[in-house]
C-alpha cells in the first residue's frame, strides 16, 4: 500500500464559475462548477503545469488515491501509473490538473447537477457540450489557477482529442500535446458504435427521456449493454483470445442463455459495475463529444489547415492492435502536423492490448513518455 | 422483374417428422417440422442435390420470389443472386434445397410454434439447439426426399458451419463443400458480440423470460439492439465509411442524440425492420448455436483430428475484409482439411465489403464458384 510512487491521498477541489460559457451549440451555460485535483508544486514562473485530459468513463481523479472510513486507500487514479513522484508525468517536477469535463457525473456541473433556474436536475435540458467546449471550460480553470501556458496538455483517446483541440484553440497556452490513441474524426463504424450505445440507454423504459432522476429511476439495463459494447472495442481480438479464449465457466455447456463462457461474464460484471456508479446521461453527451469531434470541419475537410496556428510540440502515440483508433488514424494526424512543419514524435508501440493499451504499463510506451517529459523538463528548467 | 435467370415464384413446402430426433443438448423433440423450398429438379440417379444451409437471419427462402396480392414478385430469395438457371449454383443443372433451421421462425418448428404437449408456444422451453442437430435434421429431411448423397453442401458464415458439420458427421454423405466465411470455432470477441446482443433480448422488460408470446408482447427493443450490434460486425469498417462517412442527414449538427449522422439512420433502420419480422427467442438459439460451434471439442482441441471421418472435396473462400471471420480463420480450417490430405481449393476474394461479401454478387466470387460448381457437375456426369 506504501507506494513511494504515489502522489498519496488526493483532495478534490471545486471551483465555480459565474461568467457564462458560450457553447458550441449556441446554448449557454449562465454558472457551472468544475471538480478538480492536482497533484505536484506549481512553480514561481507558473510554467511547469501538466493539464491531463480524461476520455469517455474517468474523471478529474488520474492519481493516487482517496481514502476510506477506516483510512485505507481506495479508488486509484486512473492512470496513477503515469502520474506520480518519479513516474512518466513526474509529480515532482511538474503541477499536474486532472479536471472532470462539464457535462460529467463526478463533481462537475451535469446532468445530475440541479439547474439553479429549476432546481431540478438538468437531466435531459443539459445542453450537448464539444470537446473545444471542454477545452473552453479548462483554460477558465486554468486561468483561475494563473496558469497562462502549459508545458503540456496530455490525453488518451477522447483526453488526446482535447489535447488537439487546445493546440489548434489556444495555440499560445501549450507548449507540448502528448496525443495518446487518438483520432482527428471518428470513422462511421467508431460512430455506429457508439450510437447503439446511446440506442440502448435512450430506448431503456427507464430513461423517462432523460428525466429519470425525478422518476427515482435510473435506465441501468441500457448504461449496462452501453458498457459492455464499449468494451469490446477497447480491447483487441487477440487481447480478448488470451485473456478468455473459449473457456468455460463451468465444467460443460449449460445449454441456455445464462453465461457459459468466461468473456461473458466477464462482460456483464464490467456492466453492472459501470451502471451503478455513471450516469446516462452523461454517457449519451460524452459519446456525442466524440462523434462532433472533427476539428477539420472548420477548415472544409483539410485537417492540416485545421492545425496552421499550432504551436506545440508533439507526441503522437498508437498501439498496433487498437481497432479502435488504429495506427493509421494517428498517421493522419501526423500527416497534417508535419504539412505545418511542426515538431512531431511518433511511435507506434507493438502492444497486444487494443486500445486500452493507453491505460497500461507498457515498460516501451512508459519509457517513450517518461523520455519526452524529460525534454519538456528541460525546455522549462533550460538547457544545462 | 422477368429476369431469365430467376427460378421464378417459389413454393415453400412443409414437411412434418413424427420420430424423436435427440438433440447434443440431452433434450429431445418428439415431433417437428421443416420449411423448405426447393428449385431445379432432381435427376432420376439423385445425384444432382445441393443443400444451401442459412445463417443467422435468414430462411429457407434462398431463391427466386414470393408473389405479392397483385401478383407481382416480392420478397426475394436471400442468395437470389447466387442460385438459378445460368446462375453459380445452377438450377438448370442441380436440384436446390433451402431448408429453415429447427428453431427457427420462419415456418420450421421453433419457440414461436405450438407445443403439441401444451398447446401453448414453446417460447423459452424450446431446446437450445446446436449445428449437429440441424445437420441431423437436414439429414432426415434428405432421407425423406430421397437423397442419400449430396453433390454439394453449401453455406456462408453459420451456414458454412453446417457445410462443414455435414463432412464430419456424414462423410459419405457429401461429396463437396463449400464454406464460405467461416471459422471453426467462435473467437471471444465473437461470443463477446452475440452476448451482448443476448442481453439486450433479454433484459427487455418486454421478454418475460422467453414467454412473452403469451404476454402479447414483443422484446423490439431488444431485438432492435441486437441487429443494430450485429450489422456493425457484419460490415468493414472502410465499407461503412465508404458507404455512409460522417454525411449529415441534415444539413448540420443537430446537437442532440437523435439522428444526426446518416449511419445511425441507417442502423436505427435496419433494426426496426427487423424487430418487426424475426423471433427474439430464435435469435437467442441461433446465436447460442453459433457459439457452441467447436468441431474439434470432440477431438481434445484438435481441429484436424476432427475431419479425420472427412471424405467431401472441399472449397473454401474468405473476404479480406472480413473482420467478424477473417480469412486467417479460414487458413484454420484449410490447414486441418489439409492435414487430411483431403482435396481443397481456397480463395481469398479481395473484397472490402466485410463479413456481408459473402452475400453480395463480387464477380470474381461469383466466377470461382461457378468454375467450382462446374467441376461438382462434370463429376456427377462423368467427364467427356
Amino acid at each position: 500500500m506504501a507506494d513511494a510512487r504515489s502522489v498519496g491521498a488526493a483532495v478534490p477541489q471545486t471551483m465555480k464559475f459565474d461568467d457564462p460559457l458560450e457553447l458550441t451549440s449556441g446554448a449557454r451555460l449562465d454558472s457551472y462548477s468544475l471538480m478538480y485535483e492536482t497533484y505536484g508544486t506549481l512553480n514561481a514562473e507558473r510554467s511547469n503545469a501538466a493539464l491531463v485530459c480524461h476520455a469517455l468513463n474517468a474523471s478529474h481523479h488520474v492519481a493516487g488515491y482517496y481514502l476510506d472510513a477506516e483510512g485505507k486507500p481506495c479508488n486509484f487514479g486512473w492512470w496513477d501509473n503515469m502520474v506520480g513522484p518519479g513516474k512518466p508525468l513526474d509529480t515532482e517536477r511538474f503541477f499536474v490538473i486532472g479536471v472532470n469535463n462539464l457535462g460529467g457525473c463526478f463533481g462537475s456541473t451535469g446532468p445530475c447537477s440541479l439547474n439553479p433556474a429549476t432546481g431540478k436536475p438538468y437531466g435531459a435540458s443539459f445542453p450537448v457540450v464539444t470537446v473545444e467546449d471542454w477545452v473552453n471550460a479548462q483554460a477558465r480553470l486554468a486561468d483561475r489557477l494563473g496558469i497562462r501556458r502549459f508545458a503540456a496538455v496530455m490525453g488518451g483517446s477522447l483526453g488526446a482529442m482535447q489535447a488537439l483541440q487546445w493546440t489548434i484553440d489556444y495555440p499560445d497556452r501549450v507548449a507540448n500535446a502528448i496525443v495518446v490513441a487518438a483520432a482527428a474524426k471518428l470513422s462511421a463504424q467508431n460512430i455506429a458504435f457508439n450510437e447503439v450505445a446511446r440506442q440502448a440507454i435512450t430506448t431503456d423504459p427507464d430513461f423517462h427521456g432523460g428525466d429519470y432522476y425525478v422518476h427515482g429511476a435510473v435506465p441501468r439495463r441500457g448504461l449496462r449493454l452501453a458498457r459492455m459494447i464499449g468494451h469490446i472495442t477497447y480491447l483487441s481480438d487477440d487481447a480478448m483470445m488470451e485473456k478468455f479464449g473459449r473457456e468455460l465457466r463451468g465444467d460443460r455447456l449449460g445449454f441456455h442463455f445464462d453465461v457459459d463462457f468466461q468473456v461473458e461474464s466477464y462482460l456483464r460484471h464490467q456492466g453492472d459495475k459501470f451502471a451503478e456508479y455513471f450516469d446516462a446521461n452523461t454517457y449519451l453527451l460524452i459519446t456525442r463529444a466524440l462523434d462532433y469531434f472533427d476539428p477539420a470541419q472548420r477548415t472544409g475537410g483539410d485537417l492540416s489547415k485545421a492545425f496552421e496556428r499550432a504551436l506545440a510540440r508533439f507526441l503522437v502515440v498508437s498501439f498496433t492492435s487498437d481497432w479502435r483508433f488504429s495506427p493509421q488514424r494517428s498517421h493522419e494526424i501526423v500527416k497534417a502536423l508535419l504539412d505545418n512543419r511542426l515538431n512531431v514524435s511518433y511511435a507506434e508501440i507493438d502492444a497486444p492490448h487494443g486500445h486500452d493499451a493507453f491505460l497500461l504499463e507498457d515498460p516501451r510506451y512508459h519509457a517513450l513518455v517518461r523520455a519526452y517529459y524529460d525534454t519538456v523538463w528541460q525546455s522549462i528548467e533550460g538547457a544545462p
